[in-house]
């Protein structure tokens, strides 16, 4: 038996995730990143890490097939990254750099959230579907569109940025990116916060969200789950523009599952429900659409599908 | 060397083309469809004029590598079309028909639009890019997906679909799909023509179109590209939700080109202006899109598309 690393590299943490060959997880640890000398330590500490892992365990070099990583910014082919803002990382190679320390490794490197998609669809949702997007309902909304088992990066580096299509009209603040509108602004915990202070102030309607000091996307998701009507409004109209979103991304490359994951998702079926209706009602001959499935694997999709970056290459 | 023939079926013609495995098209000729007998006579009708052409030409079995097939309706695994409205077809393979007439032949069928997409691809606009969109501007809008000179046909037959993303709020009327807003109602020939009817019913500005007889969507594009300033804008409103859909499009699947064709795109640079107007207005982070090209090969698309099913398998 021969076994893989998965590294999920996070501003905060680095996720590290053992792996037999059939991408069966056999332990997991993490680490605090360290982000001093402009992210100058962080490949360094990984193989640190790794090496003190293997030495403990008396792991042999010919025992492991490889490292494969997931990295919170574009990478473009062979693990550069041009830019990475969460490690200060510019015009950086963290293949290249972890190959030093374990020469004749195979090392590979992705984007963290097609990483998790990767993993989501051999050993999580969508492990029965040949083709795949999954969305991350986290601080913003992120994506990664898997294909007969391959991470589509797009050609232009905007390859699974479902957070900035624009179908969300009631938006007024601009987003981020310059635009209005974008899923991004009202689906993720930032959105749903946003949403509901907005109907907090602006309706009369008693919530159990008025009782509470600071409000946080969690709230809103237990409140509407809980029933609260207030909290499932804010749902529905925080999820509604990412159904539409996934309508418009299924008349082009009609993938067989969707997969919503990210701690926003944790809400569960009241979440599913409002980006269904917002689905169906924007699809062509209603009925034919997708499964939309919440994700299975929560924290350990990264290093999982940074495992089956090697496993499946 | 050895040939390939394209066969392109529609309502109202069957092309066929004569190519080299290089798709390079020797000879091109059409005949008109027989549509009686709900449809049962197409097969036996393009056997018969290929059968004759090798026979006229003297084209033995051997030289062949096989026949390739476009056709008017969603083509699943196999060849097989569950419906087809514009040829009368319910649940029927015309490739399993087809090699009654021609054993031994490879012969393949995809739906028209990703076929006359594969086309562009190979030996037209597209012919540098490793991932493209294809939308064909006619009586209604079509499209289709290649990725890495592969056909994506989707999970549930509703890839390439792009005429049904609901783009144009301004919209009042239903489409055909029982969606309101789609692409289809404002850039399709049929779009234009409404939209012209529209405006030149509620504002008072002065414009060539005013002393047309009869009014197509040929005259406005035509009056657009003279500067008539009441037709580009007609114009500009009809193709700017398609560059809408182009960008939600890109924020996921981010291909490298997008090709458009069909009869409206006759009209040139005017209606590209238009496109990329909407396109870049909604795109993540502008100046990483995707190039935005005008289709060269006209209505040789759809036979050479054909022939590259088999040429390039």
């Amino acid at each position: 038996m021969r076994l893989i690393f998965g590294v999920d590299i996070g501003g905060t943490t680095i996720k590290f995730g053992k792996f037999t060959e059939e991408l069966k997880l056999l332990e997991k640890w993490s680490v605090e990143t360290d982000l001093s000398d402009y992210g100058a330590h962080i490949v360094p500490q990984v193989a640190e890490v790794l090496s003190a892992h293997m030495k403990e365990q008396k792991i042999r070099k010919e025992e492991v097939l490889g490292i494969g990583m997931g990295i919170p910014g574009p990478v473009t082919s062979g693990g550069y990254v041009e830019k990475c803002v969460n490690l200060h990382w510019t015009g950086f190679n963290p293949v290249t750099e972890l190959q030093k320390f374990f020469p004749g490794f195979v090392i590979r490197a992705e984007n963290d959230a097609n990483v998790a998609s990767l993993g989501e669809y051999f050993q999580g949702a969508g492990r029965d579907a040949s083709s795949m997007m999954m969305v991350t309902l986290g601080t913003g909304v992120g994506g990664g569109v898997i294909l007969d088992g391959k991470i589509l990066t797009g050609a232009h580096g905007i390859g699974g940025e479902i957070g900035h299509i624009a179908t969300d009209p009631t938006q007024e603040e601009t987003c981020n990116c310059g635009n209005k509108g974008c899923i991004d602004q009202c689906a993720s915990a930032t959105g749903i916060v946003r949403k509901a202070e907005k109907l907090l102030k602006s309706l009369d309607q008693a919530s159990v969200l008025r009782e509470l000091e600071t409000l946080t996307a969690k709230e809103v998701c237990d409140g509407a789950r809980e029933g609260d009507e207030l909290s499932v409004r804010i749902i529905e109209e925080c999820m509604y523009p990412l159904g539409v979103g996934l309508a418009h991304f299924s008349h082009a490359f009609d993938p067989e599952m969707y997969v919503i994951g990210g701690g926003v998702s944790l809400a569960g079926e009241v979440i599913l429900d409002a980006v269904r209706k917002g689905y169906e009602a924007h699809l062509f001959l209603t009925g034919k659409g997708a499964d939309i499935r919440l994700a299975e694997l929560g924290n350990d999709a990264g290093v999982t599908g940074a495992c089956a970056l090697i496993a499946k290459e």
